[in-house]
């Protein structure tokens, strides 16, 4: 059987000199707590700290970049569990099995990588997935999560988590949030996220019924904006400290109160037209600026998604299951209305990510080298990979330098592979900063600071 | 005169350890045998076993790639030999010499390296190519060409070639493929492709022609997509694997059948409008992703190219000239109608082919990461060169993999060069692979099977 | 105190046998003169010749680069000097520490490389810039201005230019050309380059004013076209050897002469719509071209650029300040008009820039490989750093070889800063062809070559 072993040296450069740089960078930060302030773990995960039901339903069947790579071999949803509430032990031994049959087609990946890292790391697995080793690894794994050191609160604190943020519908009532802040026994700062994308868009089923569901007066403009900003105050009571926005595109253009409350009634009656849909959100999205500069929620924006491409598995398994898929995008001419009203205002950060690597060094670092609200969002999604951030540095590092990054974001379902991702971004950073140092285009006491700076950004960011 | 030498290294990484990995990878499948599943060398090349007939005519006058940088400094392509059938041995040798004489402008290309292959490893030349070397080095080229080891199937037998696909027409009754696979003297596979795009342009000259020429009952639509499927079978019954499509964007949208056949009768006519004939061939293309369901014939997609940019040049001299250019373009939404429908086929295969570099990590590696059917396409044309090709696998892998790759495509009409092009991508992949292992990112067994594996996937992705 | 120093080495690969391969080359061309073809360096300075104010309105004050990381970390535009013609030493003091305080916002970027080459290089400065050493580093740079060889004639020679071209408006009288050229105690060549935008863009305000300031009858359209030329002729008669154009977009579409004329006087009379300005605008670019094949005036483009994307700043502190943006570009087909008309006359080149680098590989170099006319810019603006320029150079070079591009340019108001730019741009082309030869894709006596014509290169391609 081959061994599975992690490397000490893992993700860092090949050249010797550059590596011992990297190294002694990667060695300055390897163990500074994690700030993942945004993510999609549930809060009640930590406030029930209930154990992980089993293998298969913690680390294969929620996690969508593990399906999709498998689907696209043609491996049905159904047989990796999707669909199903409460596995059995066998089925989830199944879905076990199947996962390390097909290990081969991860090489290459990170999800290799951050997989294998928590197997090795979490749950002390010395031997690589495969169909010999499946049902090994499965009751080994399933017998940790016996233990008691492997519920989610034990590991939390395992994983040096300092903070995290969730992501919560602003109807939420943050009844867990505020349970866990209560709980003198869980020392984590746990925040909410405000998430509003479905009150956004009109012409997506069931929006009436979500801005019923928090609006006192939902047939007026008025008083669904007044609602959005009780709902945002209750975030900020909350902790929360960041709004989350992800729309097909970016555009912001202002509608007049008028024409606003004419759209919002006509949509609230299901009369609206598909471009008077857009027009709302696109005014909307303005109007979150304009919150945000009121409220102070950090304003993220993560465009550019084709969801649910294939509806016939929509249909059937429904969302969240790796067919979201990225489209091209625009900045610079989209984010002008809010830029120009906003861009210089004191109290907003607009961070931006994408999944078109096009607009780093075309858009998204040149506005965030001229416009103080404005951050470099970390790679997402399709980009959370080592190569594709070694790009990304190269893409706004010249154009924005260190000090307009969001810091690395982990945005994950997966909780236990949150310390694999930033072990992950750590060592790159150290790479890249070492290159810089092997060249000499930074002073190798400029890169100490520097990669401080660089776990630590998320705080200034985020305001965490 | 400066030597003419291929070092054994050439084109590995430069860093020591990693080259001395990438060294071992390129041995294993250095001397495996060639499969070509697209490309543009004839059947009847091979049928005839002529002798080429001159050294320009063989290597200079067909390859745009040649012509066009000889072109861009301006060396008209009445220099270069085109237009003129039957060059006397003068004129060929006088299309060598202006080759020979401007061979610094190739430097850095990957034409440089394929060509000072060719001439080294089929023509034994010891010499760069220059003024001073071109009468010598036409002379020992020509020599070879008047030997029988020379003869394209000498040629096919020493380059290890098991499988070559050609390019042809629906119209074409594959007479050469069917007196190929007769011919007991001759071992290799050569497969015909079934090309339709002119049939699925009613608005290109010719359109009412070409379909006149397959369709018993070409004035309707019926008639016209049952002479499609005929003419299909045809090429599945002469071993045909697939059928490649280009056309300028990838739109796919379905007409009902009464708007099928009210814009096929209108332009059978000759009056349908612009706009009509666009959408028949986006109705077409969808069809004939149906018709790949049915008889299963891979879809290779080669969008994006603007061809023949420049009227003039067309005018005097034909298509396939070097001025085909290409253009930005989009997959995501332009493909889903079709995946929405035989996405989740399971004899569907769809390579997605680009010129456009920023589709590969935004668009086609995300689809070919969900969908069964997607295969990501290697790098095409302009993006077939190393540094290119580097920059597509750091662009796919992580998203994809190394499992739902098209594997090395040489597309090309340049016999002589197939060898070259195809040790450039095993070269290539050793470099990258040994650079995973370098970094930990992959084991070294692991490695070793992927190299082996990405030489054999054509065998997977085209059905060979 | 961090000690500032150059080093020997720096922006060459890391890898030693690379590195080795590389400052060899690099030392060939270290020295040679700078051929300037392109910036923003007025003539003025060189005539009056008088010394530079202060450290702060010479270093800090005029460059975007420097102000616009400023302004995003939150130093408003009014602390860095914008808008104050004289400050007083103390202002000017202010501004430099401001600066230099911030200076650890600068890491990672070219602007620190360029900053501290100029102050090691020209002012001695040895110790890095922070809030501790900016009086003291204020001063020296202040000792320094005042000295004779630091004024701009001295700097001139110091700094090895042969060429420095200006960038002019057409109504300039070009007397300060004149004058230099005639001064027989100042031997640099300084040339002037026509710079049309405002005359084409009759959407803009002041279209008007400049059209009668240039022609005998602005009414008409052909009383403009020729007052075009004659200014063309103007600064050809003075030397100038470029045009140089740019619009947010590419495109080039012919009007006829009755509607050319219509528009014209529409627009003369204030009563053009938006999209007839517009046409107007692309019109007028291929009638710039038209010139161009006769008067010989290398056309460069510099599109794409989304000008004082903030109103507000521009408004309060006028145009350059760091805030125009790049947008999403298109090359082929928009310039399309343009080639089949003129793309292989033989007077004819055209300097293709872009700030969005997808059409690096995907337009500039494959229209510049094919047509003689088109030369691949060097990356421009926010592309005009080291690893932007490797990009570039993966990008193009295997499409395009060296033959066809501008040569470096840098394009820059901060004339302290040329000498670091130029010899930045040196050293990562010697890092690249090392890399080449490393690679055996070039052999040794090629890269030297190669090198050279490199730094050659616009001497080519601007007609020096």
């Amino acid at each position: 059987m081959p061994a599975l072993e992690l490397h000490p040296d893992r993700l860092l450069p090949a050249d010797p000199a550059t590596r011992a740089i990297a190294r002694q960078l990667y060695d300055a930060v390897r163990t500074l707590p994690i700030l993942s302030p945004h993510g999609h773990v549930e809060a009640s995960l930590l406030l029930d700290d209930q154990p992980f039901r089993d293998p298969a339903s913690l680390l294969v069947t929620p996690d969508h970049y593990v399906k999709r790579l498998l689907h696209a071999n043609g491996v049905g949803l159904e047989r990796l569990g999707v669909g199903v509430d409460e596995p059995t032990a066998d089925q989830s031994r199944e879905v076990w099995r199947t996962l390390c049959t097909h290990w081969p087609l991860f090489r290459g990946t990170p999800v290799a990588s951050w997989f294998e890292a928590e197997l090795v790391e979490i749950f002390g697995i010395t031997e690589r997935p495969s169909e010999a080793t499946a049902d090994a690894t499965y009751d080994q794994v399933a017998a940790c999560l016996e233990q008691p050191e492997f519920r989610p609160r034990a590991l939390f604190d395992r994983f040096g988590i300092e903070v995290l943020a969730t992501t919560d519908d602003p109807a939420d009532d943050l009844a867990a949030h505020a349970a866990l802040a209560a709980d003198p026994t869980f020392a984590g700062r746990v925040l909410p996220t405000f998430r509003p994308d479905r009150y956004l868009e009109p012409a997506q089923p069931g929006w009436r019924a979500a801005v019923d569901g928090i609006a006192d007066e939902p047939a007026t403009y008025a008083g669904f904006v007044s609602a959005l900003e009780q709902r945002r105050a209750h975030f900020v009571a909350h902790g929360g400290t960041s709004a989350d926005h992800s729309h097909v595109d970016l555009r912001c253009e202002p509608l007049d109160d008028a024409e606003a409350e004419r759209i919002h009634r006509a949509a609230y009656d299901g009369t609206a037209t598909a471009a008077e849909a857009t027009a709302y959100r696109r005014h909307l999205l303005l109007e979150m600026a304009r919150m945000s500069t009121e409220d102070g929620l950090v304003m993220t924006l993560h465009p550019g998604i084709r969801r649910n491409h294939h509806t016939p598995t929509l249909d059937r398994f429904g969302p969240d299951q790796g067919h979201d898929l990225p489209l091209a995008m625009e900045y610079t001419d989209a984010l002008r209305p809010l830029l120009e009203r906003y861009g210089l205002h004191p109290d907003l950060h607009l961070v931006l990510f994408t999944v078109d690597e096009t607009v780093f060094s075309r858009e998204i670092a040149p506005l965030a080298g001229f416009y103080p609200s404005v951050y470099v969002g970390a790679p997402w999604w399709f980009l959370d990979a080592p190569d594709a951030i070694r790009r990304w540095r190269s893409a706004v590092t010249e154009t924005v330098g260190f000090s307009k990054l969001s810091g690395f974001v982990d945005d994950t379902r997966a909780f236990c592979s949150i310390p694999a991702r930033h072990d992950m971004a750590r060592r790159l950073d150290a790479g890249y900063l070492a290159q810089l140092v092997v060249e000499h285009r930074l002073a190798e006491d400029e890169a100490h600071e520097t990669i401080r700076d660089l776990v630590d950004s998320p705080r200034r960011a985020f305001k965490l």
